[in-house]
């Protein structure tokens, strides 16, 4: 018998004997510290860490409501997918996923590595830290987890059984929600909207008939099109980041959707960081230098997709009929197409919606912060009604100074 | 201890004693009587009877293995997948399919309704009989069970845990390979080709690249959109019918699929019927009763299914982003090119590939049949190619008289 035979919420106090208990990672007579270091909306993050070595881990487990609301309850087989879904990650993208050395069923709680030396990208991009060679890892990470788990890679049989495994009731609902509905119809009287934009959030998004249709269109594709086991969340803050590594980590939204919403989260999210540093920086140079490399890496990002997919389905396609004339590239404008989408509703449901981004809100400036959003909004419309058109990094490039441009 | 606790494959002479021991369906001193009935290649079925009252009911159990190759292994889950369906499908569309008295998992048998009275609707039509009736039930059934399945009418959650519960790999395999694949590549050399259109057959399938295409593109929306809960077989060998009822059944193909594979199915049968009509019937006014009636029927299907598809869809649509303006015709016309689509492959399989039809290859004039397979063809690339214009009725008629004049 042990206390973690049944769950309940763990505090800092218990953690550490609760890693001795399952693993015995730390010598027996260690100093072991814990700290709760969570700062999302579900889970409750703990490091644990021998005073001696510096060594350390991280135990994440999830809660059954979120910490924002006791009301919104869900499931705890979230834990589950993470830690299934890292492991899956790990073995097509080595090294882009942080390692998992424990996922316990019970206690819903996952011990996995602690991302030492690394900064939540989030945090980085708004202090206009620079990392040269994200656009290299996240495309390569991007067409790995991807184009890997869908029917033109595996096995239909061994696809459907993930698709089983991936089913997320509880954590989709969440993203239908707040991305696919709530920014356009307010039901919930839930989204956050910028008081000075009020007015333009109600023409453009709340009044705008034939932009409903698109996002009612992409939300059943959201729903309906299981393509790909997708990260689900994958913006900035699921990112750790320095200059020579990036870990792509907290993928408890994960299930088969399409591919083109965690490119889409990517792109959007870099360009609140742009936001941010035009609105931000009063050094015109350095405001050059980390707005033009925001710019250059979603382009880049797009590009480099584009190119390592071509030479992934080329070289590992395994169903019959995805090798035929004409396939490969139906079926990547169809994921370019569903990424400028994606990238609309992010960049929407981020500014206007339950969930902004602390890019945008830390804008203390009152009219800088008002014109970001509304070259977001605006930028955002553009992806979605006319998302046929961003084919490449160019496209991405030429609609964000349109878009920039207008105010 | 019974010694039905463990799976194994009955024989005529285990079911009456085994229904006596789950059921208790007949008088404990009746003369009950069993008969292997089964036509199909999946399963077996038996009609059980009290030669005393006449009562009947059917045991159909799973076995472990197609009847037609032993080699070709299937998940006996399959079973389950049927007696849940019938269940779901009988709720949603009350008297459209038989009652399910009992699914044992153990022995992966279901014990359900004789449908006495009614006939295979595949030997009716060869048989040349018309069914007034049917295309008012076979449009009702289709709405109610694909409709209200959908994310348009369910909650997400539930419909959820019904594509996680209907996930079933083996079955989708048959129809990946044998309805999207070897029809045009034919790499497992299974394809049945009637030896008299050998090059009418590589001209028109085997090189058109073009078709293999939308082939490919309409395999990967079969494989991945997650749209409603479907039969997946629904041809006329699993309708039961007569001149006032009709009972769909058979449905262990069932999974979440694109609605329209269900009613291009339909159409594509219906087709075959016209089919040995047109080259079967000698007497003019017979063959014109009867192909006249058949191809009314088609037409009337698709303009019904519309109709009651709108109304459906306007009473009880609760996903709130489907009410949203153009919504609803949007994703009707949607429907209506996957079902244009589903009856080209359903049309070509038929014809080519390994499961071919007795409405077919019972004509016995060589050129006669050699024309209607080229008029199946020719139709079912129309359907396949153009699988937009199909918007209503007429356009099928149209296309119909068409591909007729061809030959």
């Amino acid at each position: 018998m042990s206390r973690y035979d049944k769950y309940f919420l763990m505090k800092e106090e218990d953690v550490a004997a609760y890693v001795e208990e399952k693993l015995q990672l730390f010598p027996r007579n260690a100093k072991v510290e814990c700290k709760e270091i969570g700062d999302g909306n579900l889970n409750y993050v703990f490091r644990v860490k021998d005073a001696d070595t510096g060594k350390s881990i991280i135990v994440k487990q999830a809660g059954e409501s979120l910490r924002i609301s006791a009301e919104m309850k869900l499931s705890t087989d979230r834990g589950r997918i993470e830690a299934d879904i890292l492991k899956i990650q790990g073995s097509l993208a080595p090294g882009l996923v942080p390692e998992v050395y424990l996922y316990d069923g019970v206690m819903c709680a996952m011990v996995m590595q602690d991302m030492v030396g690394h900064t939540m990208m989030r945090t980085g991009l708004i202090n206009h830290e620079t990392y040269p060679l994200f656009a290299e890892h996240i495309s390569t990470f991007l067409v790995k987890s991807l184009l890997l788990t869908t029917d033109v890679m595996m096995d239909h049989k061994k696809k459907k059984e993930l698709v089983k495994s991936f089913i997320n009731p509880d954590l989709c609902e969440i993203s239908e929600d707040l991305v696919y509905t709530e920014p356009f119809v307010d039901y919930n009287q839930r989204n956050n909207v910028f008081p000075v934009n009020s007015e333009f959030v109600k023409k453009e998004l709340y009044d705008d008939k034939t932009l409903h249709l698109e996002a009612a269109k992409c939300k059943f594709a959201f729903m309906n099109n299981a393509q790909s086991l997708i990260h689900g969340d994958l913006h900035t803050g699921s990112i750790f980041i320095n200059q020579e590594h990036t870990y792509i980590f907290d993928p408890e939204f994960a299930f088969y959707g399409p591919m083109g919403y965690d490119i889409g989260n990517i792109i959007a999210n870099l360009f609140f960081a742009w936001c941010n540093g035009d609105a931000s920086i009063e050094d015109k140079a350095e405001k050059e230098k980390f707005c033009g490399w925001v710019l250059d890496t979603i382009e880049c990002i797009v590009d480099k997709f584009i190119a390592k997919f071509k030479v992934e389905f080329q070289e590992k396609a395994v169903e019959r009929m995805a090798k035929v004339a004409g396939f490969a590239d139906w079926y990547l404008a169809g994921v370019l197409a569903d990424t400028a989408a994606a990238a609309g509703f992010e960049s929407i449901r981020r500014t206007v919606g339950m969930a902004n981004v602390k890019d945008i809100t830390s804008i203390t400036d009152e009219q800088r912060r008002a014109r970001a959003e509304r070259i977001i909004i605006t930028l955002a419309k553009d992806y979605i009604m006319n998302r046929e058109k961003f084919t490449d990094g160019t496209a991405y490039r030429k609609a964000i100074a349109a878009a920039i441009s207008e105010y």
